[in-house]
């Protein structure tokens, strides 16, 4: 069992109706990471600056997390500054500073590059891509992607699709990418084009599953407190290919697992700031939750006569 | 078992990206009784103006809907004229002519009035309470609203409320009328202002039942073809009280299995124009569908073991 990310590591300040946040950490790589790390071991590749608080990152070493591949370069860290509304389904981006993140260029370190799973976290699919080339024996790959890439590296993404086993994007982004406003025809569109299943997340909606062969259906957990929603659809993929790792398939009956496992860390991520709550999460917390899932969605079959009485 | 709607018997005309009707029957009423009656007897209360082609009305009858309650007034019939683009959740409202409807007051007939389960369409609520005034032994009452009521009768929506046994509302709505952002706790308020459950319609999200004792989320149906999502909402609660009905229970097995069923009603009425796809459904293909909904959600427990291997 091995599982790969490469993403961002970045310092955040966020502000929500429930509170703000100055420069704390955040970026794909890191929500991913905490929450894959719950389940399986993880590699970590990524960059920060001269200014970024190793320390930060203790809660991970002492998870097992192989942090080999963050690379530390001159200059100032990743930054992302956002806002939330009531409406939380949406970020507004006031500010994003790639810094180090300019030049980075991935490289995978000995552990990373026998990588059997592998996400490719929201960055350039030139650089995803790069990632691929590295690894000696992918068995699962998922990327992410978003509207920037979809518009300004179309062909680079378009190349990468067909070595990706599950895409995962938002309902947005599946129809920017494919053309197609019905989800469902979308998904089927983002196939045809080589990914083999995608999972379209949609924040407190859920997450759908289109594969070839089914579709599967994981709702959000309904929360009373949400606070800040930054982190999610990482964090959502980090329990997603965390379980499948941890299972070492990929089989329908994962998959299916992993999507609920998906909006179970997705759930915890977004009740705290930050990686306040990924960081102190317990597996017992999740399993508990996962199970909630259970009672949320299932119901009995219908009685075998249902034809009225004449 | 015995159903009684009270609701908008309608001409609608309607525009979406896949085509166009005009003066085509629609309502409220007219929805929940196409969906109910394939499970139980319904009573319909509504009127109709001398404009009104009663032949519409057929199917209705030969499935044994009784329509006693269904006023033949002097004047035009209700009239409702929107249009939906591409994002299908949302209607735009191009023109309502209350027409006979403005001066409508609810009778019951001799079987309305013995009718166990009730459900109250989007209308006045004074005209919603005088319904439940005639009733003579509801057992379940189940209601809608809408913006403009939770606005302009807010005091007899508040008096309404504790008598209602499920309130059938969308996000926005309940979000208005309880002044929370988040959906749970607004359900919880909605539950301290009287109503013992709520169902949050989503439309293409799916359904959210909160109850005193628990949550159910249903999905809506994956369709590929939505054509028009017009009367969508009455055919779930059609579904939902038609199958309690016929199901003779309320019990929270009962409560989930009705979610499920109208969440299936729903996915039927929006994949044709009006009351198209529910004129001509059978009672198979529902159950047929209401299985599919199992197979969408269905997944399996965790393993005992997942903790990592130290």
């Amino acid at each position: 069992m091995s599982l790969l990310v490469v993403g961002s590591v970045a310092l955040d300040s966020v502000e929500t109706p429930f509170g703000k946040r100055e420069d704390v950490l955040g970026g794909s790589g890191m929500y991913f990471a905490a929450a894959a790390s719950l389940l399986t071991g993880v590699s970590v590749v990524g960059v920060v600056g001269d200014d970024f608080p190793l320390e930060d990152l203790d809660f991970l070493r002492k998870r097992g997390v192989d942090l080999d591949g963050l690379e530390s370069a001159r200059g100032r860290t990743f930054r992302w500054r956002g806002r939330y509304g009531f409406d939380l389904n949406a970020a507004q981006t006031l500010d994003t500073q790639l810094n180090v993140f300019e030049h980075f260029s991935p490289k995978l370190g000995a552990r990373a590059r026998k990588a059997e799973r592998i996400f490719l976290g929201n960055i350039d699919p030139e650089l995803q891509m790069r990632v691929l080339d590295q690894a000696e024996r992918p068995n699962l790959v998922a990327a992410d992607t978003m509207n920037y890439w979809i518009t300004s590296r179309r062909a680079q993404l378009l190349s990468l699709l067909p070595r990706v086993d599950v895409l995962m994007v938002n309902d947005s982004e599946l129809r920017q990418l494919t053309g197609e406003s019905n989800v469902i025809k979308a998904a089927h569109a983002a196939q045809r084009l080589g990914a083999k299943a995608v999972v379209i997340k949609r924040g407190e909606y859920g997450a759908v599953l289109v594969t070839a062969e089914h579709r599967f259906f994981a709702p959000a957990f309904p929360l009373t407190d949400v606070m800040d929603p930054t982190g999610a659809g990482d964090s959502f993929a980090g329990g997603f290919l965390g379980l499948l790792d941890r299972l070492g398939s990929a089989e329908p009956a994962a998959l299916r697992q992993a999507t609920v496992m998906g909006s179970t860390l997705a759930s915890f991520a977004v009740e705290r700031f930050s990686l306040e709550r990924l960081r102190d999460l317990e597996l017992a917390e999740v399993r508990s939750r996962f199970d909630a899932f259970r009672q949320l969605v299932q119901f009995e079959a219908l009685p075998d006569r249902l034809e009225r009485d004449p």
